[in-house]
């Protein structure tokens, strides 16, 4: 279990707009979608963190799979808004992950949900997080 | 609250085939894809139930909306695959659904989901579920 | 070339639902998903024809690939609408296919493509169809 | 009919990432996929013409509807790339509107379409594009 939320950057916050594609015709977001917004925003967090998605498959045959996903559909995004996808670690066990994820615009929450990733082969068994990549999850607090 | 488990039709099932889209480069299919499934479930499950959500929306000026998802991913579904969505009414509030839904493949549970709705006015009002879609949704038992 | 029309056959039909998932704030279908609907099309239309896909790439090394798309957008299909994916073939080459593929609601045409596929091997070089694979595609006419 | 190639400004770029989302199980972005980036590349680009497509639907009942796409498959962008959308004025008739858009990665052309826009009123009747929106796509040369 570690601690970032003291350091600077322990949130990690990708802007993103909301287009046609995202939309369904209730006018506001398909719920669905806000899992690939924060989707996108994991991705960029541990690229943000050093981490190769790529490399890390080639080479070390790691993956990462969401195991479980609780969300709160808070207030709804609309078309041409401008969002943003906030990242948090809150837990980094031996083989998993779990973050806290927020959809926010203007600085109030619209999404929010806490998501649990398994670290695995690439053939889906359990894999142990290598060290080098927890010490570019969590890095030890000064 | 109401246990319309004992009623014969309780769960309500669909079949569907898992086509290129629904996948992503790890060859499964992509987290977000499981609310499309279980969307499509729960709309041939109103549908099967006689309620029209068009005119709904039109006569009743009466929407639904996802407030909340609790979902775990067990076993990933592949391409081609033929799954069926399942999805049974746990709680009938008076203005809100709980349901759970699974996809699964052969009768294994691949996901699982509890899903929780509102019932909203077109404008995002809370709006009580009306009484003809309460008896339509939960049957009494005989 | 081939001149499968005349066979009882030659026209393969998938109906589907449009569902929330398929909308956009518009109200009608999102323009991207009707290459979905169609890629749904192909799909079920080779497998009609006895070609598993999954099996062609493990053994033959061969996968389809989508070299281009003519689309014409006729009429917006809606929520909740049942329509009809039809696959024709007009082209089968050396190491290409040509389909016309429409949605149509009720008779009438929504939406109408012509899609040239590429037989290619899964490193993406170009491969020739194999002869058992033609057969099936285009079977000769009795 | 404009030519607007010798302004400065011509060509609206739109630079985006490649998420999971994106990508099929044969590791590349999904076709349909395209016609979402390129969707997300006109919305940029009306925008920064100063043109508030919220705005034009609300206040002149004015939305843009695609009616033909030509699109070609030159090159499969993946997972993590980082891709351009290109969008180029090629006609501005009465009624409707003609692009040249491409899918870009480090120069190389991935993806080219002609996509053909029909100016319409919100119940889809064919509208005369508005001579302030018409000044702003095409701005005469100086």
């Amino acid at each position: 279990m570690t601690a970032p939320d003291d350091l600077p950057d322990a949130i990690h916050r990708l802007r993103l707009r909301v287009y046609y594609e995202d939309t369904d015709l209730a006018g506001i977001v398909y719920y669905a979608n806000y899992l690939r917004f924060i989707e996108r925003g994991r991705s960029e967090w541990v690229r943000a963190r050093g981490i190769d998605q790529i490399a890390l498959r080639r080479d070390a045959d790691i993956v990462f799979a969401v195991r479980r996903v609780e969300a709160d559909y808070l207030i709804p995004a609309r078309f041409d808004d401008e969002i943003e996808v906030t990242t948090r670690l809150v837990e980094l066990g031996g083989a998993r992950i779990v973050v806290d994820q927020q959809v926010l615009r203007a600085g109030a929450v619209l999404f929010a949900a806490r998501v649990t990733l398994a670290c695995l082969t690439s053939t889906g068994r359990p894999a142990r997080l290598p060290a080098a990549l927890r010490a570019r999850l969590a890095p030890p607090a000064p």
